[in-house]
This record gives C-alpha cells, sequence and structure tokens, in this order.
C-alpha cells in the first residue's frame, strides 16, 4: 500500500469524528470550528536518529511518531483533536510494513480522541522519515505554558525518569489524561513534557519563567532500567537527569497546592516533588546537602535538539 | 546555524503578529484563538523527488516548502495564519544554507501574512527534508471545496500551464490573494490548486463533486516554456494536462458567473475558460471537434501522489 492509496485506504478509516472537524480527507485542507483556544505542534522523527529501522517494528515507529506530538499536546494541558501525517518511505520497505506503520499510528491518536485527518505520502530512495502535526483544543482552564512558575514554587514529575532507551522511547504514553486532569482540579502555575531530559528541560522552563530551581537528587523518581542497568548512585541520576525522552510532564505549582496533590496521589502513575523554584536565576542540583551547578546533559539525538 | 539555534534565530527575527496567534515560538505548542473556520495541510519535500539540491539554491528551496503548502491553503480560499517547518538537514550541508532556506521560507511566508511559529530541526546522514503544516482560517464566504461543482458549470483557470520544470516549480506564486477574491466577489461552486496536473486534478474534483466533465484542448492556456519547448500542438496539450506542479486555480462557477469574470478579468493573471462539468461522470478532452477519454496523465514525482 502506497502513497494515493494510503489516503484512500485512511479516508475509509472508522476513526473518531471529533465534533470540531467540518471536513476530513479528501480535500486540499481539513477544515474546523474551534470554540475554544487551538495549539499547534510538529514534530518529525527520522531512520537513525530516533528509532533504528533494522531495531525495532512498524508499530512501534508508527506508535513513536504520534506518541512525541501528543505529549507536546499534552504539555499544553490540552486535548488533541486531529494529526496530519507526512510519510517518506524508502523504496525498499516491505509491501504491509506501512499498512502496520500507520495502523499503528491511527490506533495511538484515536485512543486519545484523536482523528488522523490528512497526509502527505512520497517513496525516495533514502531513509524512513515520519513527521506529523497536531492540533488540539485546550481545556476551559486554557493553555498550560512553559512561562508562569513562581520562587517558591515546588516541582513535581509524573511517572519515572531515565533508560528510555531501554523500550520506553518507543512505547511511552502521552500524558493527555493526566495533564488535564491535574489542570482541571488543581492549581498549576506552569509545565511541560521532558523530552530532552530533565536537566536540559527543566532549564527551558526556568528561563521561560524568568526563575531558577534547585532539585533534590535523592527524590528523583528513577525508572526500573535505570535502576537495572546501574549500580552506582551518581550514575543513575546522571541518567535520570540526562537520558531524555521520558516524556512524563514537569510541574511547577504552589507549595500548598504541592501538599494537596502530593496527597491526593489523584492519578495511576506517582507524582513526585523533586525540588522547587527560586528568585536566583540558577540550576542547582542539591546531593548528600551540597549544592552544585546542574551538569550539562541532556539528550539531543547525536546533534538532535527541539523546542517544539 | 543548527537545531536550537535555528528556533533561536527565528524567534528573535521581525515577523507579522498575526491577531490570531496568542503565543508563537519558545513553548512546546503555539497557541491560537480563532473567530472563523480553520484549514489545516501539511505537504513535505525531499532531494531527488520535489527538487534536486545540486541544481537548485537554499532560497529556492525554501520558497518551494512553504509555497507549496500555501497553495493547499489558496485552493480553499483562506487565508494562511501561521506555519511550521520540520527541517532534517544533511550533515553535510553549508553553515550558511540552513539560514539561506529559512530565510526565504520565511520572507515568502511573510509575504502573505503568514508567521512562521514554530517547527523541529534534526540533522541526520540522510538528504535534505522540509516538511511544512500550514494553519489559515477562511474569510467570511467558507472554505472553498473541491465538492459543489454543478453540471453546467463553466471551468475556469488562473494563469498558464505546463512546463513548470523549467523553473515555475521553484518559483510561482501562490495563488492567495486571487482565490480570496474571486472568493469574496464571485460565487464559485467548487475550486482546487493544481499540483499534479490538470488531467488527474479535475478528475479528482469531479470525483468530489460527483459530476465529469469535457475540457476543450484548444482553450488551454499554455506557458511559455510549454510553447518554447514544443511545437508539436498535440504535445503541448499534452504538457499542459500532465506537466504538473503549475500550482494554478481550477474553479467550477456557475455560467453566468463565469460570463462575468471572464468580462471582468479582475486578476493580474489571466482568467480562461477551458471546459464544463457534465452530468455523466466522465472526464472528456474534445479536441479538433471529437471527444476522447481524458489521457492518463500526471505528475506523481515519479512514485509520488499527495491528496492534501
Amino acid at each position: 500500500m502506497r502513497e494515493n492509496s494510503i489516503i484512500r485506504w485512511l479516508a475509509q478509516l472508522a476513526q473518531p469524528h471529533p465534533a470540531e472537524m467540518q471536513l476530513g480527507i479528501g480535500d486540499d485542507a481539513a477544515v474546523f470550528a474551534f470554540a475554544k483556544q487551538v495549539v499547534f505542534t510538529t514534530d518529525l522523527i527520522c531512520d537513525g536518529t530516533h528509532f533504528r529501522l533494522n531495531e525495532c517494528t512498524a508499530r512501534q515507529i508508527g506508535h513513536k511518531a504520534i506518541a512525541v506530538n501528543l505529549s507536546d499536546i499534552a504539555a499544553m494541558a490540552a486535548r488533541p483533536v486531529a494529526a496530519f501525517v507526512s510519510l517518506l518511505l524508502p523504496r525498499d520497505v516491505a509491501p504491509n510494513f506501512c499498512t502496520e506503520l500507520m495502523s499503528s499510528l491511527v490506533s495511538t491518536a484515536n485512543e486519545y480522541g484523536c482523528v488522523v485527518a490528512g497526509g502527505d505520502t512520497n517513496t525516495w530512495n533514502g531513509g524512513l522519515v515520519i513527521n506529523v502535526a497536531v492540533v488540539g483544543e485546550t481545556t476551559a482552564a486554557g493553555p498550560l505554558l512553559r512561562s508562569g512558575a513562581q520562587p517558591g514554587d515546588a516541582l513535581l514529575v509524573t511517572g519515572a525518569l531515565g533508560g528510555s532507551l531501554q523500550g520506553h522511547h518507543l512505547a511511552f504514553s502521552p500524558r493527555i489524561r493526566e495533564a488535564i486532569q491535574l489542570r482541571e482540579h488543581y492549581q498549576i502555575h506552569a509545565g511541560m513534557d521532558l523530552s530532552d531530559g530533565l536537566a536540559m528541560d527543566l532549564r527551558r522552563l526556568c528561563d521561560a519563567s524568568l526563575c531558577g530551581a534547585e532539585l533534590d537528587a535523592a527524590a528523583l523518581p528513577l525508572s526500573e532500567a535505570v535502576i537495572a542497568a546501574e549500580s552506582d548512585p551518581s550514575k543513575r541520576i546522571q541518567r535520570a537527569l540526562g537520558d531524555g525522552e521520558d516524556f512524563e510532564l514537569l510541574l511547577a505549582v504552589p507549595q500548598e497546592e504541592a501538599e494537596r496533590i502530593l496527597r491526593d496521589q489523584p492519578l495511576s502513575i506517582p507524582i513526585t516533588r523533586i525540588g522547587r523554584c527560586l528568585l536566583e536565576k540558577e540550576v542547582w542540583l542539591v546531593s548528600r546537602g551540597s549544592r552544585a551547578s546542574m551538569p550539562e546533559v541532556g539528550y539531543e539525538h547525536g546533534s538532535q535538539a527541539d523546542d517544539r
């Protein structure tokens, strides 16, 4: 299945039909009418950088292509509405590769209420590339931004950190429901998703909020993959800070509200307090009672670094 | 200039700030509030298929990457608001290549009132790939669709057709202003942009409108490139029908309204009547008084064919 036939295949799939979508596949553009604020993001993944074609399945690649985008929508505490997929296929892929990749992509999108509403498919002599763009709608609480963290805010993180390359980066769940649930029931000052590693991403949140922060190394929730792979405590911390592709939420929350969230533990995944925001614009790591500048670690896909 | 630095470079550019955009570059997603219907499109171009890196300039590639998307927005008679750019760069491109490509892309976007509001940049061992996604807003007249053409409607086309590879495909002007102007002042039943060649695209318009059509071969407006390259009249027609990448508008208009448009000639480019819509769902080419099925020609980039 290739080129035009992918669009036809998509058009006849039973997918959710979001109320905001007035026209899906089949014209020069899709048409929407939104009642609330709209968020928009795009992310590209390619062979050798974000996955290795010979080491993973079409289904894993399809899942990752949409999930990295849904994670950006979650970062805004918004609800995904529609996704647009550009596929660039190597000439020699197996005939059912594309169907499997797209089935998985559509399935993950649909799981979060998002319809695949269009796309563009090409074949070429190069490697596999998938670009996804997602449009979402905010809840009544509006978009959650990176800016807005206040000195004194508690820093919270969902789930566990580090060791993403041991499988998590191909199989993670974007925190859409979690972000919306927290946004609706608690006062959250700022938030983002962790894509390039806590050390690098926290600095971005601080830059956007014009504040600093200190992290408590001993408080970082370590993934089972990191615990299994490393016995040295300081190496575990380094990996939690720098491995990247955790796709968990980092939130800045007023202290009293943080106490309430930690007591309630309203999600099916743990929420952990890992530090606090500071007035001085430095980012510190506190370990065994001593404070040092946050190490310069972070996942940039070799040379990759994206901001959106 | 690479990766993160491209985003920083973009963030400090003086670009238009559309009233609908509430937050541009710098967070996990851009934020908008729209009063009217929203259109959404995405298109990917890559080396060897849509351009040849060793035969054209960075500025030409940047222009084409955004212009093919703006042409889809024009096809809906909408106004582009914001573009999101995913760049996949070969490791060996010259240092200023990326700046030139992006400057050109931003400049063309801005020319049509569209801001580049985000993106994603990666470097890899493969060829150059650029994906652009554009969000636009319809005018008060609503989106212009492919469906809605009626038997008896006149078929009109803007500009001239064929010979796009002789330079036009890297330098064309998306028909944004033309589409909006026609949409606002005349009754248009259906429309689309011509990306894969009139023969193939007309069939798509007919399919969407559940009608057929006949084209008058002698009426087709031939580009100077086709006239210069071909002396054989029938080869000229073939190229006007099948070369593709004209990026002109194809419109279905009630007969009397068509007379008015042809008399007014309201655009700075010619509008030509090239045929009419039929009740029977066949697409015909009328040439020297005899009617034959539309030839199966069309530009699919070797093996490319996109529907959005």
